[in-house]
């Protein structure tokens, strides 16, 4: 690798081919598809043709160019360091969400600052709340603490680490959080919603949309993440455009303007599963959003957006060697089998893993109208965690999702070249009232340094970091300061100073002073690989 | 399928999304990188990049938006008919050269209009010289009747017949043809040539590079096609690249402006084959044309540049299942296989068909660095076409080509799906000098729309294929005329009124008038299957 030359790439990747300049806006809304490859797009859009919903994707007029996103240290990226490189303009690595990378030495694409390492970096949503005072927002189908929300509200080394992440989020005093995860509140973070006036609305579509406050909000929906748009019970379960037309309801009334992050989260799982009915589907949900998003900022001329996936997923095509003479196929040819199937892969496998054997072939049809071989069903019968079978009598059993993928993609043409992330750049589409959008190839960090510029953020986000993200032991040099790690998940700095004490507990923005909360503006974060909490520069004043 | 909903598709993919108008320019240039997929871009862009060739790609700066690529009957396109569809604005079946396909009931994509199926459609190449007086060029890397160039060149319902393809575009008298195939040419052309004043350079660069002249000019290189770009003499055989440069000097001078196609055409071929060195070093033989034409361009202030593919082949990614952690793999270890390779799979394999076997380890290491075991040995010396081997001893011998494929991606982590199209939209980049260019999603009639917009031509196309490419009964009703099929390959029409006689010969532009020839002014096409020669409607006037 030929340090000399990449480094020059940085700066000649151009975001503004075309546009002399970037005039800031109020409102700026980033929205991802996570692990969109384009064929998605393009399947999408046949779908939606083939089966008279429309007759192109909301998405279409605002495509724009390309944009090539990778980790620090590999050109094929997670969703933690692609979606943490957009929120910062820090590239960093597999699992960082929004944090200095370490070095990888013949390996880093760029060389690593490594002063800087486990540094957070501060997103684009913490810099326009801190600068702008900006309304904020995160809208996604997975649970909260998923990678991509988090690259815009949180900082970490790994995404893994909810109990890191979790909190952070929650202490960020979001104005909106729509997505999953009920399971994952705790105590605390109850408690820090009382505190702070967050409404706290878990599992009740009603009242989500009944919803008509202007304070803070947070609607999850299931345990964990919800489910797939296909497998949506409508009554019970919003849909992503749901949410996302609620949240520029509640967001708009901010006078200071808004940042809002919307995730089509699943459209990954979907790809990661290489499920051709839960990637369309998912995407198609995803649009729908898009087509609300781009009707509020059209009306409202106030509001930029881009919307770009994060990486590609499983290098889905239409078409596939599987399937001979496919390219001769007809739209119905093509799309018929996918349009009639009436659940994701996964939504299928939670009916088949409780229908009893002779029912399954039955089931399968009711919601694929496909007729199953008996070899089929023997697959399906010999699936590890199909309850009514004993899979330790089968060789090389798999999950039933992977059998039912297997079958569905035996009858039609997609093809995949992986069930996991691919490294072609994603499409970048945008909108802004005056035109000013990125345009032609982009590398992720340019897509960040267009975020602040069309926020009219003037402070750089790097000085904004070594303003809130300082080193405790620089902060507070030459006073008296002991980590008390009493709960091993939330270490607390105590710093005393006369008879000051200042507590700043990892993972919140609420310190004590003399045991008195008091709002830090910020979330602190503690990274125990090198025993250090990063907090505002000021913080030392306190005392 | 559902009519009502495909029929409005038509008009509502928007060709100008943002722009509110297309400001018609002097010189027009269509591009076409051959069945390149989006991840031929980033490929060869890190490619680029891991070999100190240069920081981004030529094409980067101008990619504007994505084109849905289809046959009139299939949603995979085969490169007639999608090139045909640039070119014409006309959908059209696999094999189709721009013209009026057939009905396929049940298959169509949109509705088929029977009564013009056979009747050529006018090209933008055609429409610019008739109607505009521009000059015409064709700049390839295949054979020069191939798909594409044949596309905005010629017509007829089977690609493959180059004994009618071949006299068309020769009869286009176009004004700059480089490209290959002298094996092609036939003493018609060749006493054609002599006729129009066309300069014809044979396997001659220095000729090609040395060509000062204003006047038509064709130079081609090879019996059928050139060499893939690596893999050929720079000393003898010219880039895509020079070929381009010097189109556009020839070209320039023409005072009404001009209008050129440059294709990319064996990326293609190499995606068929899934030969990533291929692939990439043909594209990035293509991305320096693509330079070369961007700076001309821009320096000129009066073209306007067109670059798309014509469809996605072989669903090639960054990334495969094979290859196990392929996604944290570096850059180096991405790209320094396939950086190493001298020559493509399809130039390795012309090597050693001509190695005694104890040398084809040793030439093998030579071309690609890679050691070979000794069973990939065996592999390569059981091939079909290898001639110091037996290969009917061996069951399911491949060609030396696929073993050689095999080999190197078993050495490498790009994935395919397939040997075959893909149907996946295509990557649009567009230069204006006003910055009019196609934004958004298109489908392929859209492309154009825009190119006839952008030409300044005022007459429908369809208008004037009724003009130039009517039919003889209807031309000539009323008058005697015969079908002389003597040479059954170019039957000829003879019409006589009073004492005169008008003959016109099949795919020739020139005709006779009592013997005496005349330039018609357009190609003369004569379809076997309704008997059928489609002419000018003014050539009865003639008598």
């Amino acid at each position: 690798m030929k340090k000399t030359v990449l480094l020059f790439y940085v700066f000649v990747f151009s975001v503004f081919a075309f546009s002399q300049q970037v005039r800031p806006v109020k409102n700026v809304i980033v929205m991802i598809p996570d692990g969109t490859s384009i064929g998605v797009y393009s399947a999408a859009r046949w779908y939606k043709m083939y089966n008279e919903l429309g007759e192109a994707l909301n998405i279409d007029p605002y495509i724009t160019g390309t944009v090539t996103t990778f980790s620090s240290n590999a050109p094929i990226g997670d969703s933690a360091p692609t979606s943490s490189a957009y929120a910062t303009g820090v590239l960093q690595q597999s699992g960082n969400v929004a944090i200095h990378p370490e070095a990888d030495p013949g390996k880093d694409i760029y060389p690593v600052d490594t002063s800087r390492t486990y540094q957070p970096a501060v997103t684009i949503l913490e810099a326009s709340r801190i600068e702008k005072a900006k309304a904020t927002g995160l809208v996604v189908t997975c649970e909260f603490p998923h990678a991509t929300p988090a690259d815009f509200s949180a900082h970490y080394y790994n995404r893994g680490s909810y109990k890191a992440i979790a909190p952070q989020i929650a202490y960020q005093n979001l104005d909106v959080m729509f997505g999953g995860g009920t399971g994952i509140l705790t105590d605390d973070i109850r408690q820090h919603f009382n505190h702070n006036g967050t409404t706290l609305i878990e599992n009740d579509k009603q009242a989500l949309m009944n919803y008509t406050g202007k304070g803070k909000v947070w609607a999850l929906f299931g345990e964990k993440a919800l489910p797939y748009d296909l497998d949506r019970d409508p009554e019970r379960i919003p849909s992503l455009a749901e949410m996302t037309e609620k949240a520029l309801e509640v967001l708009s009334q901010d006078e200071d303007g808004f940042f809002l992050m919307v995730e089509g989260s699943q459209v990954d799982w979907a790809a990661h599963a290489n499920d051709p009915v839960g990637i369309i589907t998912e995407f198609l949900a995803f649009d729908e959003a898009v087509g609300k998003v781009m009707d509020f900022a059209r009306s409202n001329g106030e509001t930029a957006v881009i919307v770009l996936a994060d990486h590609g997923n499983s290098g889905f095509t239409i078409g596939s060697s599987r399937c001979k003479g496919y390219d001769k196929l007809s739209l119905a040819e093509l799309f018929s089998t996918v349009s009639q199937c009436k659940l994701t892969a996964s939504g299928i496998e939670s009916v088949l893993v409780n229908t009893r054997p002779e029912n399954v072939k039955g089931e399968f049809k009711k919601y694929t109208g496909i007729d199953l071989t008996d070899e089929e069903v023997g697959m399906l019968l010999s699936s590890k965690n199909y309850k009514a079978s004993d899979y330790t009598q089968v060789k090389n059993s798999n999950n039933m999702l992977n059998n039912i993928v297997n079958i569905l993609n035996a009858h039609m043409c997609f093809g995949f070249t992986t069930g996991g992330h691919t490294g072609e750049e994603v499409l970048l589409s945008a909108y802004h009232p005056f035109g000013d959008v990125p345009r032609g190839h982009l590398c992720n960090r340019d897509v960040n340094a267009y975020l602040v510029e069309v926020s009219g953020l003037t402070t750089p986000l790097h000085e904004l970091s070594d303003r809130i993200f300082a080193k405790h032991t620089d902060v507070f040099a030459g006073m008296r300061y002991t980590i008390d790690s009493s709960n091993p998940d939330f270490p607390v700095l105590k710093v005393k100073k006369g008879r000051n004490t200042l507590e700043i507990k990892a993972f919140s923005s609420v310190g004590k002073l003399n045991g008195k909360p008091f709002d830090i503006g910020s979330v602190v974060v503690y990274i125990d690989k090198n025993h250090t909490f990063y907090l505002p520069q000021d913080l030392a004043k306190k005392l």
